[in-house]
């Protein structure tokens, strides 16, 4: 607590040096000094936790791909975000960019807007299960015992609303474009999902689309495909939400994409 | 200054709470609580701070677009991390990401692989001129006599380095792969651009192509026009590298892009 505190103070001192210093900038070139990443064996306490901050950023901003896992020693700094409140305020915030996106667009009445949202860390979080202790939001690799327990988890139904979504939910609907839920779920829990959303608030939607066993590639292939086949059908995809980028990029992602922040997994899968 | 502690400690205790629970969480439906956002007028001091951290996010994720301004109760909290060391570890963690993929690359010998840079806020700095008072970090609006003073600012070819993407640069050099200098700014500006990037170590480069202002493109429309003849000349986009989604997103954007963080303006002009 002590080296957090004196790296924050050392911040604050750091930039009001430099903000207020009262000079137009431009006669001082040398004035910011690149402070170079040191080795974090060498670097005291504090920098394991900025370097957590910056992992969680170039994994939101889909600069690092692929990864497998929450790095062990960003454990408690991702307990803390997605336990916290700013993990909250960071998903109301995308929401609220949504629902003013939404309330700009003139919807015809014809019924072929809709919204796609995934379900996982979206609609839905789960938190329950990856603040497991032997998941550890992230830090521990989801083995073939933990995936069936998340499975279990799944059929449940009792998976708890995300609840920024479950607001641009109700936003979208009242706006005249049908729901669409899109995920990389196995179809076998197709009754569970459906039972789950409308048990949380999602009432209605337009379709529920789980992925096949049968299906064999990624995620973001088959979302991609899924999009393709809607708007052939004649749906405008006015909008798409998801925590994972396999989500939202690919062919027809739709008019406006939305991330959500999700630092515990990546959805490469 | 204590509200902040206040609010890290209640952040610490939160997360310790939750994270040391020790029980199956999945157990306790209900263990995680959607904390909804109130509005500021209600919700202390602290929040202020919050949202700012959330704004950040919308911005860097793309989830905010078409901005103008750095909101006004965020100017502070914009300068202290873009002259602190967080933007810095923040660079340097997008790099390393970098130069991890770069290292992975097998280039053919026949000199036709390439990196596109951005120049603004990528291989170079502004921070001297956005730390000016009057600027204050992308709080002020530029006017038509702040945009004036910034073109002078570029004219002195003394803007700095920003030391992350040099060290790419030597990289993708080191692999065998020619530098690209893509940038929004006037062809009137090419002297003292090309002085400005040998001065701090950029070397050479394989062309360093800036806007003419005949182009009444967007920079994005503009960016994808010359990247498409770039291909069509030959060339294969090994790495794409800005700090504006409007750098890599578009056409040929390269087989791998890289968002560098700006959280002073947004470049959709």
């Amino acid at each position: 607590m002590a080296v957090a505190l004196a790296a924050c103070l050392c911040l604050l001192v750091l930039g009001a040096t430099t903000s207020q210093a009262g000079h137009p900038a431009h006669q001082h070139p040398k004035l910011i000094n690149p402070i170079r990443m040191m080795p974090e064996a060498s670097s005291g306490e504090s920098v394991p936790v900025y370097n957590c901050l910056s992992w969680r950023l170039t994994v939101e901003t889909n600069n690092k791909r692929n990864w497998s896992n929450v790095p062990a020693r960003c454990g408690f700094y991702v307990a803390d975000y997605m336990t916290g409140r700013q993990y909250r305020y960071d998903c109301e915030a995308v929401v609220d960019i949504a629902i003013k996106y939404v309330k700009s667009l003139s919807i015809p009445t014809d019924g072929r807007s809709i919204w796609i949202f995934d379900i996982d860390d979206t609609a839905l979080s789960n938190l329950p299960f990856f603040s497991r202790p032997d998941v550890f939001f992230g830090v521990k690799t989801l083995n073939a015992e933990l995936e069936a327990e998340f499975y279990e988890f799944v059929l449940t139904a009792e998976v708890p609303v995300l609840a920024a979504t479950l607001r641009l939910y109700q936003a979208i609907v009242e706006a005249g474009i049908k729901a669409v839920f899109l995920t990389g779920s196995s179809e076998r829990s197709a009754d569970a999902r459906a039972k789950n959303l409308k048990a949380v608030g999602y009432d209605t939607w337009e379709e529920l689309i789980l992925k096949p066993d049968s299906v064999n590639t990624t995620v973001q292939v088959f979302k991609s495909q899924v999009r393709n086949r809607l708007v052939v059908q004649g749906y405008r995809i006015e909008g798409n939400i998801g925590d994972q980028w396999a989500d939202i990029v690919g062919s027809n992602v739709g008019r406006r994409t939305f991330k959500l922040p999700n630092p515990m997994y990546y959805g490469y899968y």
